[in-house]
């Protein structure tokens, strides 16, 4: 009898933590535990830790570790970096850039920042999810405070052409914020080379611990305070400081950086297998996202005539943990605005199944979703309701 | 020779987290690292220990789970509290009503909202640090949206009664925030009891992780989002949860609340020996904050003639960690809002000196900063350009 496989391919949603990294947070628990704002030499060392990890979020990205400011996660950088923009930049103007198929910590946060008067466009992108910088052109007036615009989509793995709307932003001279949790570990991330004046990071998406994440921000750009209160991260981010996981970001940034080149190869292979494997199997089946400019380990793929989230139940019965599209929708029914955008029918949007790889995963692990997916779909198909009778 | 001592009195800073706290957080990082969003078994066990730890924290304070929404911390429960209600209570009305010695989470957020727009009354104190409810009555007008006093304060100890001041609140329909962040595993915290609708938490204080805490917001309170994005926390508050943060937390608060009782009995034994034998010991010396309304864990003494942070640097180097206000401002040269507040003079406020104790601090301990205290207030007064000459 097979023992039963467990098969995790949902890592855009979530990483398991390094052991390394986790090695490197539990000094900061019960022992190096002081308040990094206090005085004294307990205090010394947590401040130490903290800022020698701030030079590795920086060494990673190209930054000034004063450039660097730790936050609770990738939607508080979002909602900072977008909010704390607008604010400070009032006067000048209440425009905002971005599109369609952001993360909803940029999107969510676009639409509260319509509700208190700022107008906000949300550009279209191609059937492949990729925005086109001349859509930036057209969309920027002299009232634009802010062009964001992810760096590679969690979704479908669509990369965008940053650096060119990171050029056109600054033509008009708005700064250019750009998400790039996806992005960290996936290809090389450099501030300078995309021109980011603001950058989204989140720890756990590349095997960090939850809830810590960063914000860079480039000197001089006109940013608002989000989190009020004491006078941590140099007076711009109060709270007292995640020492543990700051320590556990630096730690997983420095080895996601590090890996990267030989572990997206390696991931680019399987992906480049299950993709084939899948429409090569199934019928009526197609890759959503762009063919090319793709992040190494994402698979996407619409299913017609089946419910995704049915495909889900299934394959979780046979050891295997995927997505149907970004984790925070998941659980509800809305067709994903991404593929909705993508120009996908709601069917098919609802039809689609995203695989997300990681350094775990194994060749085998690929031929055992393609053995079992083919299944799966065509018993589904065979219930289905939305399948023509023919 | 004598082992040099390490004492740790910087409790109201930062808490070292539990053993058994991290022993609970642990198995969360790197095996039960699943995405509570997400639909297969690896995250409904991270679910399932989300709500197990949102039962905990609402069992502490007399709250249903459903009031609970778990943040980065105590900060960001104050600016969310805040900010939110203030947001949602646009059209009713601008005002809210604070105290002069808010931690600065309470206090720079309410300077946020007026750089907006909004009018804050901050309530004065008596020497002692309390708020008569009094004031609050004549502050509330019909444009009041909040009143927002802490259940007792960081620097000085003291505790406010809350109560009666809610009740002043709630006779005028105005919600009443409590910032409970001193108050967890000090004296019973029951939002009945308080009239609190809306309550802050924060585990690092109580023994568990830094950079978790909790938002307690009574049913019906009408509040806007702070962190937008993702539909976490039923659409209140996004972001990826911090799992192994919120199992520490719920774990944290159960043993601060259950050994509350005891430990609380024994610090402020412990309290009241400092306190009595400075006082005595020392000349020109003063308590601050209320002699008997006082969290059971603080010293806060004022040395006439010397810094504070003289103090403290001496204290260290003879291995005490101890704090002359708050953590967060305890590296600049402001002195304390807080003792301002109750007016002490400059001087005063500049010499003082906060001891705050927790559970693994002894008698010996106590022993130890009594025999050291007197002759560094006396060596820093002999050098002091503040001391008149006689
Ligand atoms: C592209 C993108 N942006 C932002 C976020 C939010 O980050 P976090 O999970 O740290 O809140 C996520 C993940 O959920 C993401 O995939
Ligand atoms: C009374 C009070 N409120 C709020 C805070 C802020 O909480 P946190 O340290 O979790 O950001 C603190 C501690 O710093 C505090 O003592």
């Amino acid at each position: 009898m097979e023992r039963r496989r467990s098969v995790y391919m949902d890592h855009a949603a979530t990483t398991p933590t390094r052991p390394e990294v986790v090695e490197a947070m539990l000094p900061y628990f019960s022992e190096r535990f002081g308040n990094p704002s206090s005085l004294y030499t307990l205090a010394r060392e947590a401040k130490g830790a903290v800022e020698e990890a701030r030079g590795r979020v920086a060494a990673a990205i190209g930054a000034s570790p004063e450039e660097i400011f730790f936050t609770s996660g990738g939607t508080e950088a979002d909602n900072w970096a977008v909010k704390g923009v607008a604010a400070a930049s009032r006067k000048k103007g209440d425009h905002i850039v971005t599109s369609a198929i952001e993360h909803h910590a940029v999107l969510h946060t676009c639409r509260a920042l319509e509700k208190q008067g700022y107008r906000v466009t949300y550009l279209p992108v191609d059937e492949f999810g990729r925005v086109d910088p001349g859509t930036v052109e057209e969309a920027i007036t002299d009232r634009t405070v802010l062009v964001s615009v992810m760096a590679a989509n969690n979704e479908i793995g669509t990369i965008q052409p940053v650096r060119a709307i990171a050029g056109v932003a600054h033509d008009h001279g708005v700064p250019f914020h750009t998400d790039a949790v996806q992005a960290i570990g996936a290809f090389p991330v450099d501030v300078e080379e995309m021109g980011a004046d603001l950058l989204a990071i989140s720890a756990h998406k590349f095997g960090g611990p939850k809830a810590t994440g960063a914000l860079y921000v480039r000197k001089k750009t006109r940013i608002g305070t989000f989190m009020d209160g004491g006078a941590q991260e140099r007076g711009r981010r109060a709270g007292t400081e995640n020492v543990p996981g700051i320590v556990g970001l630096g730690r997983a940034i420095e080895l996601a950086v590090a890996g990267m080149p030989r572990n997206a190869a390696r991931l680019a292979a399987m992906r480049d297998r299950l993709i084939r494997g899948s429409l090569e199997a199934i019928p009526d089946t197609r890759l959503n996202g762009h063919p090319v400019e793709r992040l190494p380990n994402n698979v996407n793929v619409a299913f017609r005539y089946v419910e995704g989230e049915s495909i889900l139940l299934m394959l979780d019965a046979l050891g295997v943990a995927a997505s149907t599209g970004s984790a925070c929708t998941s659980a509800s029914l809305e067709p994903s605005h991404v593929l909705t955008a993508c120009g996908l029918p709601h069917e098919e949007a609802h039809g689609s199944l995203r695989l997300t790889l990681g350094p775990r995963n194994t060749d085998d692990d690929v031929d055992y979703v393609l053995e079992v997916l083919p299944g799966i779909i065509g018993r589904l198909r065979e219930m289905s309701p939305l399948r023509e009778v023919t």
